[in-house]
């Protein structure tokens, strides 16, 4: 069903696997022929207890949580989850090239709904001791921290004069709003990044995961109209069905999902194709990659063979 | 109607004009303060002779073009629109965190429609002579480029050491679509930047201008099922009513918009207020911005003074 023309911005993929150039050196592999030579090793499946499902209308949105930078929010979070704290809620927010989010609904003044066993008082997790977590970097600079890379999964930073690391608002970066005071957040109130990712929020407001699959559900609603991008009349709100933990649902109805590693040999080459596109519609190759525009691959995992 | 407890994310606004801080030091000002108080000539109009109007049924995006890049594109665009060359035509490709894309939806062997009085063959124009080209660094260092800054109204990056200066794959960007060959765009497939900013495709693809209102009526198209996001059932293309110069639409029914320019002190407050966020919200202002960060902001031309 391509139209005629339309070629244009393809990527890799088209070149035989094996392709070799005129003087006989092997031609760089492609990201998706990296990906089409991947091991079972080089993925990893979800935790269920550290996984959501945010079940809208339109399908379903898989979104890692990272205990490992925000243990108090997650633990909210999760409990939050079990007990159906935003089951009938709505997204309320959907601001163009920045966030949509969800939670309470009420207005200003109004009473919002308990929060069960979930604690009202949360620490400020902007960031943690770079001690102890493994911390994978990409070879280029980045404007924004001293280092880039990968850490237990996630798009993260890290000072290695101070200590600290911290997440990246990455593309589907999953954060805990808060008003003021940097301790306000209590994870109820959950955003989403859908824009250029906007790393000023970096280790001023607590992140707590990231979209693995389904992002397209959450970026097509349409703007709000209301300042930040809040719906101005109740009837757009989207509603949510149910936001569940996946150790809470049926293993036969878990989202059958596999991300790929990122402390791996295979990650650095899929980093490299990306840094320097070698299929032939890319005529100046950049040499560089910044921290967001590296996707992280997820594949449905293949069926196992037949004992 | 702001829900409560939703103030997060709240940026600049709510500080007082005059605010200062214990020690009578003034706070510096927000962006919403510097733009509050901006004069008539920090500010431009669009020469209808280089915008676009692309109408759908939710609206109208406006296109600024950028002849000082590429303005054998333009010049081509300027003759398919002025022809009607895309009316009743549709966009038939939205890829999740990327593009969408108009054009020609024939299939691969079909017949494409005739371009009238438009050339068929343009040049590539990836980048041009850096001389003549008024350009307005950026503070902060980039990964993609030697500089960045703004030129002519756009993002834009610049080599001093190679003279060159091209435009940059920022949200909004619109580019000319392109099969293998770097001279084979003509400027009837257009496509919109809708998620991180694509810098790869920096150089190596001809960008033509750059969305300054309306990018929502985009970014919210239904993502496309196909491969690179376009639609696979004809059904989900969406039509175009019309792509017109502005300078072909009357007077009366042009869009009132004024952009803020890129090469004043204003300007600069307004992105050093970006870089160091002083309201009270933020923690810790970043000290960075990455190019593609920077909305350049547009107004409504306040209404004239009686005489």
């Amino acid at each position: 069903m391509r139209p005629a023309l339309l070629a244009l911005l393809v990527a890799a993929a088209v070149a035989p696997a094996l392709a070799v150039s005129a003087d006989d050196t092997p031609k760089p592999k492609t990201t998706q022929e990296l990906l089409d030579a991947s091991q079972a090793s080089d993925w990893r499946t979800l935790d269920p207890a550290n996984t959501l499902y945010l079940d809208l209308a339109t399908g379903r949105v898989v979104i890692e949580l990272a205990p490992d930078f925000a243990p108090a929010h997650v633990a909210n979070i999760r409990t939050l989850a079990h007990e159906g704290y935003w089951n009938g809620m709505s997204i309320n927010r959907s601001q163009d090239n920045f966030v949509v989010q969800w939670g309470d609904p009420a207005e200003e003044g109004q009473p919002r709904k308990p929060l069960g066993s979930a604690q009202a008082q949360l620490p400020a997790e902007f960031e943690r001791k770079a001690d102890g977590l493994g911390f994978h970097p990409l070879p280029d600079k980045d404007g924004w921290a001293p280092q880039v890379g990968f850490a237990a999964g996630f798009p993260a930073a890290r000072d290695p004069g101070a200590g600290q690391a911290w997440l990246a608002h990455c593309y589907g970066a999953v954060g805990a709003g808060r008003d003021m005071a940097a301790d306000s957040s209590d994870g109820t109130e959950l955003y989403v990044v859908d824009g250029q990712s906007p790393r000023q929020l970096d280790r001023n407001i607590t992140l707590v995961g990231r979209v693995v699959d389904g992002m397209e559900l959450l970026s097509v609603l349409p703007r709000g109209t209301g300042p930040l991008g809040f719906y101005e009349d109740p009837a757009q709100r989207v509603p949510i069905r149910a936001i569940r933990l996946a150790a809470d649902v049926p293993e036969a109805e878990r989202v059958k999902l596999e991300v790929l590693r990122n402390d791996t040999p295979l990650f650095d080459a899929v980093v490299e194709s990306r840094r320097n596109r070698r299929d032939d519609w890319y005529k100046r190759p950049a040499g560089h990659i910044d921290l967001c525009n590296i996707t992280v691959p997820t594949r449905v995992p293949p069926a196992s063979p037949a004992p």
